[in-house]
């Protein structure tokens, strides 16, 4: 064992729900050997949809399969491994290739992919694993399943490394939206929030912490000094308060607050503008004050490459910008370009760490 | 006077704010013959400001100054004609090429951009021009000037044109949003409203009159069966009633209400998805909820070239997408793409009633 194969992070990968396309992804993103061979890796799941979906995409399976996580601390592996830690469960409906996991929200896989999350989380938290990438769940079948408290993995993250107390951010991260690489990072004030609540969610602690957070997980990516930009709330940031005041009331004082403590920080812009000159290469960093204001250039900027990090936690965890896609899982048509993205900036992260 | 030449319709254009760019990206615009040919133009402001861009374009001025109105209905002119009416203000600070209006905003350049305005409107309304477009103008130059019941352009072409009840909409035409040259249409339901007003601000009838306005409006520039999209207006429209209650309540049924009178209409659809589809050519018409939901796409998308459309009225009015533009006005440094559009785009709606 050499001291550069033991320094390799160790990226755990869970397989999302079983019948979406996050096998399919997993499988044709790792079967990339140069990808393989800067971490060890540990995927999670059961590993019938990896064989169907290697099978189908003409891969030939690159993994070694467990069905104990206790051998995993004792066996660095070599640069390249890969882990499979075989979740099946005993009530598995896939038992062969020709059996197939529900292509539609069913409480079973939500079970199963939510446990995967569970069993991710324990293993980091233990020191195995060194950062997590999520395969895509589907919110419906969690809900099914009786994991209703959860929106989505962000906030089962949050809730098991830090609590209530904790500040974590939502932050997406799109390479190269310009011809000279330069890679946008959008950071959400809120995220999950009816957009009339948006604004009474708002105060200047929680703009700063968005600010703050986003700039230190730019740092951990290798930005060192990132320029960063904070969007308005209202139509034309609010046009010194002629279209709202939460600009000039609550977005302006953060940012103030942020520049104080040597952060370059600009704003409030507004919201319609400031993507164009974070394109051209003026900003590393937006941030955006409800979902859909970052969401909306994040995904047409990414063209399906973006990558989603929860920032703010012990743990590294990224994860592919898509969802189950049921519409074309097991069909080999889906393009792992995003968990290829999620892998590889999981991988930077921690490194810097 | 042949007959073809008759039936050109007459074009008439504002300068907007004459320290801006608005000269510029006028006089760079119709520098080109071939968009001269295709309609009969009446510029209208001082003189000066267009000989001074003119100059440092390198552009042999092409149009023939008027200092009265009166004449331009007798003199329905030749294919390419450019006529200037002159509206030199008696205090014109301008009185030569060496002489510059403010590069900032002044009460005396928004009392002359108003008054273009209101000179232009009051010739469409006698018939004399078919259409307006209207150049970039500095809203504190208006407030500046007392004029302060008007957010923008929109607002007071709806007021002159058909008070509050006249149904209008404000537009956005991008063009060759994907390599097939696909054009996409963004209308909003609410525009220059704070954005935790957006909610109480919807409702049926209003979603609806945008659904129906856009559609029309895309009839007349030439899709006669517009395929449209609706956003919804909280995270994931909504999911299932978790985030908001708005999206089944008002914008379902406004969507059930369109397909009921038989438009090809859509959603709603999650405000961060739906544009990635509208780009790839699955819709011709997006309807936003608000302002930043619809110009974010549209300025990220159009990079310059995006056209400001109000719909609805009874006279077509275009602008350009962007503002004055100090920064660069006077240097010769303006892009006259937008302007182009809209004169197109203007030339063309005109055509189709």
């Amino acid at each position: 064992m050499s001291l550069a194969s033991r320094q390799l992070p160790t990226i755990g990968i869970t397989l999302g729900d079983p019948g979406g396309i996050g096998p399919e992804v997993i499988v044709k993103a790792l079967a990339d050997e140069a990808l393989r061979a800067r971490a060890k890796f540990v995927v999670l799941g059961p590993q019938w949809p990896m064989l169907h979906a290697a099978g189908l995409a003409g891969v030939r399976p690159f993994w070694s399969a467990l069905t104990s996580a206790a051998s995993l601390s004792d066996e660095p592996g070599t640069p390249g491994a890969c882990v499979l830690l075989d979740e099946s469960p005993s009530n598995d409906p896939m038992t062969g290739a020709s059996s197939r996991w529900p292509v539609s929200a069913n409480a079973r896989a939500g079970e199963l992919s939510f446990a995967l999350v569970e069993r991710a989380i324990s293993l980091a938290q233990s020191g195995v694993l060194g950062a997590i990438v999520t395969g895509p769940i589907n919110k419906r079948a969690w809900s099914l399943a009786g994991h209703t408290r959860y929106p989505g993995h962000t906030e089962l993250f949050a809730e098991r490394f830090g609590g209530a107390d904790q500040r974590w951010g939502m932050m997406f991260h799109a390479s190269d939206v310009n011809a000279r690489g330069h890679a946008l990072n959008v950071i959400l004030a809120t995220a999950h929030v009816p957009l009339m609540k948006v604004g009474p969610s708002l105060s200047v602690g929680r703009v700063l912490d968005a600010i703050m957070l986003g700039t230190h997980a730019c740092r951990d990516l290798g930005v060192t000094a990132p320029r960063v930009a904070v969007c308005g709330l209202n139509p034309h940031a609010g046009e010194a308060g002629l279209l709202g005041s939460e600009d000039d009331a609550i977005i302006a004082p953060a940012i103030e607050a942020a520049c104080e403590s040597g952060i370059d920080c600009r704003g409030p812009f507004p919201g319609d503008t400031i993507f164009t000159a974070a394109v051209r290469g003026d900003f590393d960093l937006v941030v955006a004050m409800y979902h859909d204001q970052g969401l909306i250039p994040v995904k047409l900027l990414a063209r399906d490459r973006a990558v989603n990090m929860t920032v703010g936690l012990p743990v590294v965890r990224t994860s592919p910008d898509h969802g189950t896609a049921f519409d074309i899982a097991g069909k080999n048509l889906a393009d792992p370009g995003s968990m290829r993205s999620a892998i590889e900036l999981a991988i930077r992260a921690v490194q810097k760490r």
